[in-house]
């Protein structure tokens, strides 16, 4: 157990009320435990207790191996695990549920009677994995600086005839030689109009001239993740691609200037929202400016116009302003950001100048 | 919607004291409507209502194509959708759950007071899906007849000094070249000792000669799933690997041979069982002999010593009994298994003759 990451927990589980809670979500497993354990169907239960009763529910399927620092409660697939657990917790208490725990679980602890009354709590963990200590922020750096080395790379993979599914199938060999652990996404590769297109998946599409090329791609390295976006075109730009590419990069660099602690998530995605639309564009910005990211590519909590929660040093999220025109064309230009005293730095250096390429 | 599918899941509600539920697992939400719907983190619900009020709440950044007979509900990341969810249900009856709701969801969902109490009832359609109709047992055949012609290519992967991942990359190629989405799981390859090892993951271990060599592995086909297991011996095979496979070989065949309608789940586990039990093998077989399959490799359901529930025309499941020696070897001979009016056929037709390859 990592000891100042569980002890930042039980201080937001105090702060919400709770003196004790179940985390059941496998990356928050690993914030706290250092290890992976990927339970699929089956149940996985990090029991906290205030009082320092902090115990691990394991099937007994899978290893975990050494001392982590916190009592193992192993159990079969016939032993009533639901039942280990509410012997355990305090029922005249309540308790605090992460958020992704199975309504099976959920539901039969309840029978149970396992708190008094039950209660989201992920956000104690999900709260404290948003801030990263010192080790987290190296790893972010990592995977983000090898994330640049891939981009500079995956610009050779854009050629004649080539399709969305052969660059993909490119960038995931780039990751592996690379020394990562592979993408942290499916690799995004979006040619000319398909970059309209929202969640498109890279497809037999062939590049053609004057399309617009979007890379949307990310590593994990020591489980850690990275997340970037560029957008190129081919062989040549049209007036409108020119235009809206410029109008999105100042977007991304105003936004990314005036990051600060103590502003509020929303208005940093205002300073991005507030460009695209004075330039006329508002409509075709059609999601977030961006979001938490760490141990998953999505971490809990985001930069949008509905999160008044306060940006804090320490913070990582992904800054991607974009116009997507259907039909045509879409641009986005994303980098990974961390808070700092005073400011936010970019843990992505690759160029943002737009680049005509072949 | 497919309406006879969904009228099985009314008809289990009704047993179950149900009028109402909600549907969350995308595997199941396939089942009802024919789409795959992945929504990560964001919320997906389809409520069944007796009274036909039935609606397919979807996130707009998702897309569902065409008209499925079920009204659609779209909300954004800012709607209040579990609000929306509730303001359609029906607040003094019982709110059946499905047993992989996130916790975010239900306790949100019980806070708004959407049903009078809240059930585990997964039953309602993971029953449905045990049995299959004629088009499933159809998709199923066909899968397991590719995962046939896979294994017999795979026999040609076992050569001289190859490594349990070049193996596991082979077999994925050959997935692709059958025309198959790919494996159904990360295909398990394991040579000698690794093969008595539970859930070994392939890695750089180089084949050698007496090794065992153990391939579980399976593809899916139009989204459904195929299983199969054979362990071959690479140049020769020791005394003990040869009794170990005839035991495993004829624990497989008689608890095939036993299959039919109107059994135990826990009958069938018994039959091979004693069997390896018998001949002094017993502690050696360490886990279920089956699981049900389906949409997804592991349906809910299997085939152990605990489960009373009663086999029926139309279930498909693994016949997977094995004998693991630490240390030494490991052998398991598996099948899918669909009962029939009056016993069992399986899927799979690949030989099961002890071979040594090489």
């Amino acid at each position: 157990m990592f000891e100042e990451r569980v002890g930042r927990v039980l201080h937001n589980m105090e702060e919400m009320g709770l003196e004790q809670m179940i985390i059941s979500d496998p990356p928050s497993v690993f914030y706290l435990t250092g290890r992976w354990i990927l339970p699929n169907e089956r149940l996985l239960a990090l029991y906290l207790n205030k009082n320092g009763n902090n115990k691990l529910f394991i099937n007994k399927l899978f290893t975990v191996d050494g001392d982590i620092g916190i009592e193992k409660v192993w159990f079969s697939d016939t032993d009533p695990a639901c039942r280990m657990i509410a012997d355990c917790t305090d029922h005249e208490k309540p308790l605090g549920i992460d958020k992704k725990m199975a309504a099976r679980f959920l539901l039969e602890l309840m029978e149970l009677g396992a708190g008094s009354s039950y209660k989201n709590a992920s956000e104690c963990v999900d709260g404290a994995r948003r801030i990263k200590d010192g080790e987290e922020k190296e790893k972010m750096i990592l995977a983000s600086r090898l994330n640049d080395e891939a981009m500079a790379r995956f610009r050779g993979l854009i050629k004649e005839g080539v399709t969305e599914l052969e660059v993909a199938a490119g960038m995931c060999a780039i990751y592996k030689e690379l020394g990562t652990e592979g993408p942290s996404f499916g690799p995004l590769v979006s040619f000319g109009a398909n970059a309209a297109i929202g969640h498109h998946k890279p497809d037999g599409t062939v590049l053609k001239d004057g399309d617009c090329v979007l890379f949307d791609v990310g590593c994990k390295k020591n489980s850690y993740c990275s997340d970037m976006t560029r957008t190129f075109f081919y062989k040549s730009a049209s007036e409108k691609g020119r235009e809206v590419y410029e109008i999105v990069k100042k977007a991304n660099l105003t936004a990314q200037a005036a990051m600060k602690p103590g502003m509020k998530f929303c208005e940093i995605d205002k300073v991005a929202r507030d460009i695209i639309t004075e330039a006329g564009y508002g409509p075709y910005f059609t999601h977030r400016l961006g979001h938490c990211i760490g141990i998953e590519v999505h971490d809990a909590g985001d930069v949008s116009s509905a999160n008044q929660d306060i940006v804090q040093e320490g913070m990582i999220f992904s800054c991607e302003p974009g116009i997507y025109l259907p039909g045509e064309l879409g641009v986005r230009i994303e980098d990974l950001m961390l808070i700092t005293a005073d400011g936010a730095v970019s843990l992505n250096r690759d160029s943002k100048e737009m680049e005509i390429i072949g």
